[in-house]
C-alpha cells in the first residue's frame, strides 16, 4: 500500500524530554495529593485501578522500557499491566488487594525512578529508542492521570456520603450556542498522525488517504439540556432507538439517565461529580454515556455519530479548549468549535488503519492488541491533560462504558431536516 | 451524501416469487425430513434455536410481513424472533421449552400459510411492498436453513453418541493448489448492492465508493493441513498472535483447536460433522474457527484478514463453487478462485455503509440493530443454500461465534515474504 | 451405639416382586402415555431432568444394579445420574440434549430391560442382593415417577400457552377444618424405620432413641386461603419473619407468592397445574413453597416447623389419604389427620441418624452423599405413587427448591396462643 | 417444653463491665496497631470485610443498641452489617469501597464512643438491658477480632509478596500425642447453657435434654501428618469419601490441599500463615479445612464427625489451652484434650435448640436469622480471644467456608477398628 506522506525519523531533544519527564511526574503527584492513603487502594471494579497501583505502574513503565531494567522484581509482577512477553502478573480484578507496597513505598518508588530516569538523560545513557520510549512513557503517564481520575471518581461515587475530591464555585449555567454544521465535502481525504511530526501512539499511523461520502458534522457538543429532552421522550423507553445490544444492557443494568445521574425526591436530576453530589447543568455536554446511548440518542434526533475520518477532517475547524484543569476535573459549558470537557464517541470500531505496523518490542502491545469489540471516541476530556491529546487521538471503549467520560456530538449525511 | 448509480425500483414477478416461495417451503422440509420430532425440539445454548422453532418462525414472517395477518396470536409470542414492534416475546433462551405445538402442528401451520400465501399470489391480493417482502421472507428462510442446520450440528455435537444427520461416503483428501494472490490496486472503488441489481438486503447498500489502500488477496481459503501447522507452532500457546480478547478467551474456554475437533489417543484429530465423528480432512477449508482465531492465524502467518472492501474487489475474480448440497452439508476441497465451503472473516466491524437506510416499518429492525461488536464474513459456506449469498452479501457473527461455518483467506499489504 | 430394636433379614418373595415390578412399570408409561415424542426431550432447568431420560434412567438402573449388566455401554453414559463408581456420565445440565436415542427407543429399552428382569425372576437367577436391588429399583422408579410429573410441569410452565397435561373438572371448594393440635410428649422416643418391618431406604435407619421436648404438632396442613391472609400481612415485604439467607433469595428472584401462582388483572391469583392454569384454591394445601418461606410462614403464625422427630411420633394420629390419582395430579382439599397432597417441611436439616449405614456397592451413593444443606421433607403428596412413601420416609430438598410439591404444616412448643 | 434447670437472673456489675469493655477495645486497637491505613480498607471478597469497617461497626454497636443514639447518620448507614430493623445499609460486596471516613476519623469515632460509654457506666445512665447489650458488645467485639484477623489473612494472602502481619520465631514440630477417646456413654444427656450460668448467646440456650447414641469422641485434633496421610491416599480425588456437594466443590475450585497450602518446587508444602509463607508443620492441628473436606478426612478414616450433643458431652474432659496470642496469632501443636488451636468441625447443622427464644429488639438479629444452611464449629481457634468461647458456644460457617481456622477432631459408633 502507499504511504501517503514521506516521513523522517524526528529527532527527539533529551533536555527537552527531561522538562516533559519532569512536569508530567509532578502533575501526577499534584492531583494524588488530595488523597490519603486509604483513597489510593481500592479497586471499584474490575476495569478500573487503584490510584497506589496507577502511580506504580507508570512509574514501573518507565523502570521496565526505558530504563530496561527493574530492580525490584516484585513490581515487574506486582505493576506490570497486561504485558505477556514481560510475563506474569497480578491478576487484574486483585489489584485492590495490594496493600504492600505501601502508599509512602510506592511514593519512594516513584522518586528513586526519577532519579534513575534523570541521571540517565544527563549522562546521555539513553540512547534513540529509549529516548522514544520516555516519551511515549510520559504520554501513557497522562493517558494514566486520566485514567487515576475517573477511576477514582468511580470510587468515590460508591460511597454513599458523596465525598468531594475538590471543592470548587457552584457551577453557572450558560446560554448554549446554536447548533451549526461543519461540511465535510465528498472525495478522497487523508487522516491518521505523521510519524514525522510529532508524538504519536502507533494506532493513529499511517496517514493514508480515505473517502468521505460527504456529510456534517455538527459544531459543538451535545448538551445536558438536549439529553434531557431525549429523555423526556422516552429515550430510555423506546427501543427503536437502540441497537440490540444496547437496549439488551439497559434491561439488564436498569439504565434511565447517564451515569451517575439520580432523580431526586422533587424530580430533580443531580450527578456525582469530583466535586460530590450536584444538580446537572444544562449547558454542560452531557458526560457518562455509552456508546449505546450515544447511538440511540442520535437516532432519536433523526441523526448519526461521525466516524473517524469525518471528525478529523472535520476537526481543522476547531480548537481544543476544555482540557484538564486540576482546580476544577469537570467540563465547562459547550462551546462552538471548541474540543474537550468529554470524550466523543464516534461511530467507529477500534480497527488498525490500512498499513498499520505495532510499535517494535514490548511496546507493540501497548495498542495493537485491543483492537476488538471496541469503539473510537475522539477529542479529549476536562479529565485530560493538557497536550496529550491530539486531532489524531485515538480512544477507545467498549461500547457499555460509562465511567469515562464520554459524551458525543452528532453528524448528517446532509443538512436538512432530521428525519 | 452521493450516490454513485441511479437504480430504478424493480419489478418483481408475482410468479417467479411463486416459485421462489414453492422452491424455499421445500428445501426446508426437505432439510428436515432427516429429524424426528425430539431432534427438533432442544435448544443447544442461546444463540442457536430449535429447528421446530425455525421452522414456524419462518413461517410466521411470512404471516406477519406478508399476509398481514396472524390467525393464532400464540404464534405471535412464540415465533417472534426479536422484532420490538411488535411486542413481547418467548423469551430466547427459552426456546427450547416449547414442545406444544408439537412438530406435527407446526407442520400444519407451514402448510396452512403455504396455501395462503400462495392463494395470495393467485388472486393478486400482495401489493408491492408485499412482494418485496415476501421475497424478503424467501431470503430470510433461506438464512434460515442455514441456521437450522449449524443450530441442529451443534445440538448433536452435545450427544456423546456422536450421532449421525446424513450418512455420506469418506472423504478423499486432495493436492491443495498453491496459493496465489489477487491485487486489488490502491485507489477509489466501489462496494455494495445496487437496489436495482436484484433482490439485496438493506444492509448490504447503498453501493458506495470506498478507498482501497492497495494491497493482496489470497485466491483460496486456509486449509486444516495450514492450521494444523498453526497449531504445531504453538498458535493456541503465543499470546502474541492474539487479540487481547482472543487470549482471554482462550484462556476461559481452553480452546486448543477450532470448534468440534478433538484430539484422538493416537494422536490424530477428528471433527465432528453432520455426518458423524470423522478425521479431519488437510485439503478442506478449516471451519469453526472465530475470528479471534482467524486473527490469531493470520498474525503467525505475517498477513491479515482482508477487509470487506478489499474482498468485495477481489470477489470479481471468483465464482461460487460450493454451496450447499443437501446430501453432502459439508464443504470440498479448497479450490482457487472458488467461494463457498466456509464463510470467511474479514477485518471489518459490522457497521452501516455511509447512506444506510434501513427497511421501513417492521423490517426496519431484520439487520441495523444489530451493528455493533459483529465483524462480517463474506462469501458462503457448505451450508448456504444456493443463489442465497452473493458477493455483497453481509454474514455478521460476534469474534468468539464458532458453531457457524467460519473460515478465512489471508490479505496482505503486499506480495512479498510475511513478516 | 444400641440399636433399640433387634432385627431380621426379610425374606424377599420373587413372585410378589415381579407384581410389583410390572406394576411399577406400567404406571410408568400409563403416566407418560399422555405425552409426544416433543414433551419427554427437554430439560427445564439443571436440576430437572427430560421424561425420556427418567424412563431410561430407571431402566439403566435395574440394568445396572439388578441383572449386573449394561448391554449397550452408551446408555451406561447417557443415563447414570451420579454414581461415580460406575464412571463418567452425561454431564446432568445436558441431559436435555439427548435426542438420539429416540422415544421409541428408548421404549424398546424398557421393555427389553422388562423382559430381562421378568425372565431372570422367573427362572430364579437373582440372588438375595439382587431381589434386594430390585425392590428397591421399584421404589426408584416410584421416586422418578413423582420427578417425572414434578419436572414436566415445571417445563410446561415455561411454555406461555398454559398447556394442559390431563384434563379434569373444576376444583370445588371446602369448609377448612379448624386446626387442631397432636400432643408430642416430652421424654425418649423412637423413630426410624425397623430394617424387618419391610422395605426402607438406608436414610430412613436404623430405628433409634431420641429427646421430645414436649411439644405439638398441627393436625392438618397449612392452606391456600392462610397462606393468603399471610401474604396480606406483608408476609413477603417483612423480614422480620425470614431467615436471611431466605430473605437473600425472595430480594434475588422477587418471590411475592408461592411458585407457580400469579396475580391476575382483577387482582385474583391463579396458580400452573397439571391441568393448565386456574384458579387457586383457598382450602387446598399451600404447595410449591420453599422451606425458607414456610419458615417465614411460621414465624409470621407464632408457631415454627416441626422436628423430624416430633413429625414421626405425631404421624401415629395420621393415615395417608391424598396420594397419586392419575386422573388428577393435584392435591384435595386439606383434611385433619391425613397425609398425602404436598410434602411438609421439617425443621430438620439432612443429616444421618446416628449409626446410619449407607447401603453396599454402587447402592451407597443412593442416599448418604446428599447429606448436606438440604431439608427434610416428610408425608408425600398428590403426585407419590400410592404404597411409595411411609411414615419414616425422609424425602430432602435444598431450602430455596419449590419446584416440587412442598408444603407445610405447623408446630409450637406449647398449645397455647401464639406469639 | 420443659427447662430442666430453673434459671434466676443474672445481676450485671457496672465496674466489672467498664473493666470487660476497656480491656476489649484496648485488644483491638492493640491488633490493629501493626497495620497501615491502607492495609484496613480492602475487602478481599464479599463474606469477608475490611479491617477499618471490623473497628468501626463494633463501635457503631455500642452506639446503637447500648447508647441508643447514633451521633452520625452516615455511620448508622456505613457500619450496620445486617440489621434489617435498622433500615437502609452500605451492601456487604462494597464494604471495600469505604475510603472515608478515614482510618484516623475512625480512630477518633472509637474514641468518642469509648468516652461515652465509658461515662454512661459512670453516671449509672444504663439500665439493665443496656448493661446486658453492653455485655453482648463485648462478646460482639471479640468475634470480630477474630473476623479481623482471619479476614486480614485472608486479604495478606492474595498479595502475590506473602507480606507478613508479624514476626515470630520459627516452628518447632513436636511428637503428636497418640489418640485417645473419650466415651460418650448412651442415654439422656443435657447440653446447651444456661442462662443464670454467665454470658451466653441466644443460640446456646436453652439447656435442655438430649438423647445421646453412645460413642466415642478423640481426645485431640486431626493433625497436618494426618492430613498429608490422607491426601497421600488420594483424599481429593476420589468421590467415594465426599459428601455430593463437596465433591462438586472440588472439581468447581481445584482443591487439592486445605486452604493456603501451595506445593513448593521440591514437593513440599506450605501454607499462608498471619507470619508470611511457611513449611506445614506436621504435628499442629490441620486448619483451614471446610466442613466437605473434613467429612471426606472422616470417610477416609472410618470415622465419622462427632455431633454437637457429642462434642459437649465430651468436652467435659478438656480444658482451654490455644487461644489467641497476639504474638503468635497461630497454633500451637496438637496437645490432648486441649480445646483451641482450630475450631472443630461438628456434624450437626446449625439450627435451634429446642424452645430457642431469640434476644428481644435489634439483638434479635444477632443469631437466629442465620440458621440455615450452615455447620456448627465448637471449641475455639488460635485467633479467638481468651475467654470469648466456651463449651456450650456454637460458632457457624456454611460447607465450603476455608478462611477461618476450621478443623476437626473424630468421632466413632464404637471404639473398635475403623471401618
Amino acid at each position: 500500500m502507499s504511504v501517503p506522506t514521506q516521513t523522517l525519523p524526528r529527532q527527539l531533544d533529551p533536555q527537552q524530554l527531561a522538562e516533559k519527564f519532569a512536569a508530567t511526574r509532578a502533575l501526577t503527584d499534584h492531583l494524588v495529593s488530595r488523597l490519603s492513603p486509604e483513597d489510593q487502594v481500592p479497586q471499584s471494579m474490575t476495569t478500573a485501578s487503584p490510584v497506589a497501583w496507577h502511580r506504580a505502574h507508570v512509574t514501573w513503565f518507565f523502570e521496565e522500557l526505558v530504563l530496561g531494567r527493574v530492580d525490584n522484581p516484585e513490581h515487574r509482577f506486582l505493576f506490570n499491566s497486561y504485558y505477556e512477553q514481560i510475563g506474569d502478573r497480578q491478576p487484574r480484578p486483585q489489584r485492590g488487594m495490594i496493600t504492600r507496597p505501601s502508599v509512602t513505598e510506592i511514593t519512594a518508588y516513584r522518586a528513586n525512578v526519577d532519579e534513575r530516569v534523570t541521571e540517565a538523560l544527563k549522562t546521555g545513557d539513553l540512547d534513540e529508542r529509549a529516548l522514544e520510549l520516555l516519551e511515549m512513557g510520559c504520554s501513557h503517564e497522562q493517558q494514566h492521570q486520566e485514567l487515576l481520575l475517573m477511576d477514582f471518581k468511580h470510587l468515590l461515587s460508591l460511597n454513599p456520603t458523596d465525598p468531594v475530591y475538590l471543592e470548587r464555585p457552584r457551577d453557572d449555567a450558560a446560554e448554549v450556542p446554536s447548533l451549526g454544521w461543519i461540511p465535510v465535502p465528498e472525495g478522497v481525504g487523508e487522516i491518521g498522525a505523521d510519524a514525522a511530526a510529532g508524538f504519536s501512539y502507533d494506532n493513529e499511523r499511517p496517514r493514508h488517504r480515505t473517502y468521505l461520502p460527504g456529510s456534517m458534522v455538527a459544531d459543538r457538543q451535545v448538551t445536558v439540556g438536549e439529553w434531557k429532552e431525549f429523555m423526556a421522550a422516552g429515550g430510555y423507553r423506546r427501543p427503536e432507538f437502540w441497537l440490540s445490544d444496547g437496549w439488551a444492557t439497559l434491561k439488564e443494568t436498569g439504565w434511565e439517565a447517564p451515569g451517575y445521574w439520580r432523580r431526586e425526591e422533587d424530580g430533580t436530576w443531580t450527578t456525582f461529580t469530583l466535586s460530590g453530589r450536584r444538580p446537572v447543568v444544562d449547558s454542560e455536554p452531557v458526560m457518562h454515556v455509552s456508546y449505546y446511548e450515544a447511538n440511540a440518542f442520535a437516532a432519536w434526533a433523526g441523526r448519526r455519530l461521525p466516524t473517524e475520518a469525518e471528525w478529523e477532517t472535520a476537526s481543522s475547524a476547531w480548537s481544543y479548549g476544555d482540557e484538564l484543569d486540576p482546580d476544577r476535573c469537570h467540563p465547562n459549558n459547550v462551546r462552538r468549535n471548541t474540543l474537550g470537557g468529554v470524550w466523543e464517541w464516534t461511530q467507529s470500531a477500534y480497527l488498525p488503519y490500512p498499513g498499520f505496523e505495532p510499535e517494535e518490542g514490548v511496546a507493540s502491545e501497548y495498542n495493537g492488541k485491543f483492537m476488538s469489540d471496541q469503539y473510537v471516541l475522539r477529542g479529549g476530556s476536562a479529565l485530560t491533560p493538557r497536550g496529550h491529546s491530539r486531532k489524531t487521538y485515538r480512544n477507545f471503549f467498549p461500547a457499555p462504558a460509562r465511567w469515562m467520560a464520554g459524551g458525543l456530538r452528532l453528524a448528517a449525511d446532509s443538512p436538512g431536516e432530521p428525519r
